[in-house]
């Protein structure tokens, strides 16, 4: 189906791939459905087209081939994120690999897993397994994008700004602790100090910029001002 | 969009997921082009209807929103599994969490990502960066998905079979040996052992059947039957 060409095209080019292949579409190809759903996905990918699975994987050196059930076939079975590091392996060593997806309705026949080293199932729910191509493909892209990905898996975006110094941080708790006593919030000197922590520690997982402390100092000077 | 409400809810149900909460839907619930898209989920999920982010989020403890490009926000940014890591760990301490999609066209707007205690930002292609929310949503519910799933990363699909014993191997190793031997394969004594040896490893990592160690039986017997 050219939308399901599209749709595979699309998820492949927003995670970095691009050699599609084609073996033997319905509809032949170019394909009208097929590049609207791309997106603009076609004008970065050129699919070559195949007449057999055969031709169409003769080159390479390592194929997988996704498959939504178990089979009654000897093979090893990865789940992506395997089957990811495993090809991202081969091609640090210069091998070609490749995945197989199969038609929308019916997947691979047993004769074209066969010619593959390895077979890839997505754990999903199984009571509500079915994923459409273009979400195999998808899933696979992204775990294979995810192979050569270094983003920090936590980053604090502080936009233009710049953490506060410790020296600044502190300035302003000495500040508010002094406004605080100043205004009868520590009803005990018995409880002081442990209140004082939890204060601090409030702030001070915070991760505060140079501007939100200005901020932060403003709202005591708002509220000094208020109380006099 | 209802396609969007539609594929959002099939993904969250592909991996287990099952809590779906819409903000004020341009079209209405329900909504036709959802059902159809859904194919089947809204007999699982049963979207709950709300007029702002505010009250959709109001009994949730930990609460991330989904991003496509850095805003000046100053909130950590997370990867989609990092993401779901976090989610696990709170749940896990019995916090309700959720994730917040935006928009198709404009997203979140800085008012209702101001509400969440982190931003998710999915790494893609920088010169075809656009997932539609669809794909978002499934690209999340499957690393919240692999918090829980224990498939193994690599597993040998024997169906019905079983592995073959180093035993019956061996069996099979040393008749393919005094066969090729007889059939004069080892041109010189010299390299018998390194050649001994490489044809070892070629059956020995294959992780043999049983079944398939007979069938090999069969095809020594063949070649030498054929070649009296």
């Amino acid at each position: 189906m050219g939308e399901n060409i599209g749709a595979a095209a699309r998820a492949m080019l927003n995670f970095g791939l691009s050699d599609l292949r084609l073996v033997n579409p319905r509809d032949g190809w170019p394909n009208q459905s097929a590049i609207t759903m791309g997106s603009g996905a076609f004008d970065k990918i050129e699919p070559q087209i195949f007449d057999t699975l055969e031709h169409a994987i003769s080159d390479l050196h390592f194929v997988l081939a996704t498959t939504a059930r178990a089979r009654d076939m000897i093979k090893p079975v990865y789940t992506p994120k395997a089957a990811a590091e495993n090809i991202h392996t081969q091609q640090r060593r210069d091998q070609k690999c490749g995945i197989v997806f199969g038609r929308e309705r019916n997947g691979l026949e047993n004769q074209e897993i066969s010619r593959c080293q390895g077979i890839i199932q997505i754990p999903t729910n199984p009571d509500f397994s079915s994923l459409n191509l273009g979400q195999s493909v998808l899933l696979l892209a992204y775990e294979l994008f995810a192979q050569n990905d270094d983003t920090p898996s936590r980053i604090m975006d502080q936009g233009d700004s710049f953490p506060v110094s410790q020296e600044k941080f502190n300035e302003f708790i000495d500040r508010l602790d002094d406004e605080l006593d100043r205004h009868g919030f520590y009803k005990t000197e018995n409880l002081k100090p442990t209140m004082q922590l939890n204060i601090r520690n409030i702030f001070s997982r915070n991760e505060l910029t140079d501007q939100e402390v200005r901020t932060l100092h403003g709202v005591i000077s708002a509220f000094t001002k208020h109380k006099k």
